[in-house]
């Protein structure tokens, strides 16, 4: 039924389709129909619905199409090997288990949409079904454990600039690396990384752009935190260009790292910070620390100044900028 | 058939039982005795073959008894949860199984034997049968993930105190944390963690004590660079004691450090170390370095002096004492 009923709506070509209409051709009861129309809400079609007139097709679900990913790419290695999926429950987990099978550096996974997106500690993630980019990259960066928060803060630089150069968004860094447009979350980064004794064997970096998420795709409790890309620039949002640039920025700010060392990477995120210089509350698992950021540390750390002037690093942490 | 086997063996209380008795006894050929024996000796059984006299038994496997472990354990924390294999490809392997199992701090997974014990830069690691204490232990330690390489040091004095005080043996430390005796290893310790961002989330320490291998234990390759606590001490170890006091020596460490950070801990590194102050090459993933050890630092990079006295870090590779 859901065919015939898609081809009704394709027909009726952004126009009404009376309930009485439907009910009539495909031979199914108003409920049926209903019912229908939600489960096709839920796959991320959009309806308007009103009442004596009927329903009318929005929008159609945005797909990215991996031919077009792949030919769109500038990138010599990161997502040159991609991995599409329509639902999965985290890309995190998806990644990880590429990365047993042996997934070389640069493998992307890619899901239209996340039943069960993951954040920073332990946290959830709003993933719904094409409206962003959820993924997860595998890298295996050959350096010391030590400088695995270096990668923390190179990447959030990449997904930033890569918005900005995208979009003209003027997106800012929390840190370590959550991206906020106007102090709402817009964009979430989160490393898992896997070491062996003092060397660093792989991390699996999980990205989640909130693209084209929409007010009604949030609750009012996440609406007043998180905010998206199409919302901050009251347009629709091209998935595949802004996952190629992204690609792209991290491809060119990973080899500079390799190459040159933090030092670069560290004006960059100095650069697009909204942190720094700003009074903020760290809460980490030993409790609340409140100052005023003052700087980053070739460790990752973020060194707060007391009120009493004493200097603090944080090396991780939960910031709340007040 | 084994075990009549066996128990003609026990009543000849350890002298030399006739193939032509055997074959006798248990109406079974000379070819199937031989086989009965060779399997036994995988099993860790030990048997004197002489022509014309037959068999005597020479000993028997070494067995942990949980039991016994645990009752003699004087730890808070580490040993407590006891998983005990007779035969794992790698304890690691298991024990990652029980971290993802959701395995609280402080489990320990113990085999007899590994069929695939795994070293540093996937080197394997020789685990006869009931010769070794094969074991990994699971901490979920709340510090950043820059100060992962203090664990690894951590791990390795532990260790050295334990087989110390237990044995009064001679050991020593060589950077990160291969435990020697004579230049010769004795012990090899492997950390694999796991981080999300900046936050450590659990390590694996798997230790691997050459106890009770004797000289026919190691190839010639092996014995050339290995050693074990029975032939450096001459007599046979209680691997059960020296269980009970690693893991007692661990978590006195681990409870200081997670008090009082890393100074007293790098001061019982540096006092057992066999790296500092020598010639030693670094290979690493870029090269080799040559020069003098001078010190370790908070980092727990190994600082070294080259010729033309200028000082470079090391982060991670393979020391060679020259």
């Amino acid at each position: 039924m859901t065919d015939r009923l898609l081809e009704l709506f394709e027909r009726a070509n952004g126009e009404f389709v009376s309930g009485e209409e439907i009910s009539g051709k495909l031979q199914v009861s108003r409920t049926a129909i209903w019912k229908q129309i939600e489960r096709l809400r839920t796959q991320g079609y959009e309806f308007e619905a009103v009442p004596r007139k009927g329903y009318k097709l929005l929008s159609k679900p945005d797909k990215l199409d991996v031919a077009d990913v792949l030919s769109r790419l500038q990138t010599k290695v990161l997502g040159r090997e991609l991995k599409y999926y329509e639902q999965v429950e985290s890309t995190q987990n998806i990644a990880r288990e590429w990365v047993d099978a042996g997934a070389p550096e640069g493998t992307l996974v890619v899901a239209e949409m996340q039943t069960a997106g993951r954040g920073r500690m332990g946290r959830s993630w709003h993933s719904p079904k094409g409206k962003g980019l959820w993924m997860s990259l595998i890298l295996r960066p050959s350096i010391p454990i030590n400088f695995t928060p270096q990668l923390t803060l190179l990447v959030a630089v990449a997904v930033c600039r890569a918005i900005r150069g995208n979009l003209h968004l003027p997106v800012g860094i929390k840190w370590p690396n959550d991206l906020l447009i106007d102090r709402k979350k817009v964009c979430g980064i989160l490393l898992e990384s896997s070491a062996e004794d003092e060397r660093l064997q792989h991390v699996i970096v999980g990205m989640g752009i909130s693209a084209n998420l929409e007010p009604r795709d949030y609750s009012p409790e996440l609406a007043a935190k998180a905010t998206s890309l199409a919302i901050a620039s009251g347009r629709a949002i091209d998935r595949t260009e802004l996952l190629c640039r992204v690609m792209l920025e991290l491809e060119q700010l990973y080899d500079m790292y390799q190459e040159r060392g933090f030092a670069p990477i560290k004006s960059l995120w100095e650069a697009l910070s909204v942190t720094l210089d700003r009074p903020v509350a760290v809460d980490t698992p030993k409790g609340r620390t409140e100052g005023t950021a003052v700087s980053i540390e070739d460790s990752g750390a973020l060194v707060v100044r007391l009120e009493d002037g004493k200097l603090v690093k944080m090396y991780s942490g939960d910031v709340e900028m007040r």
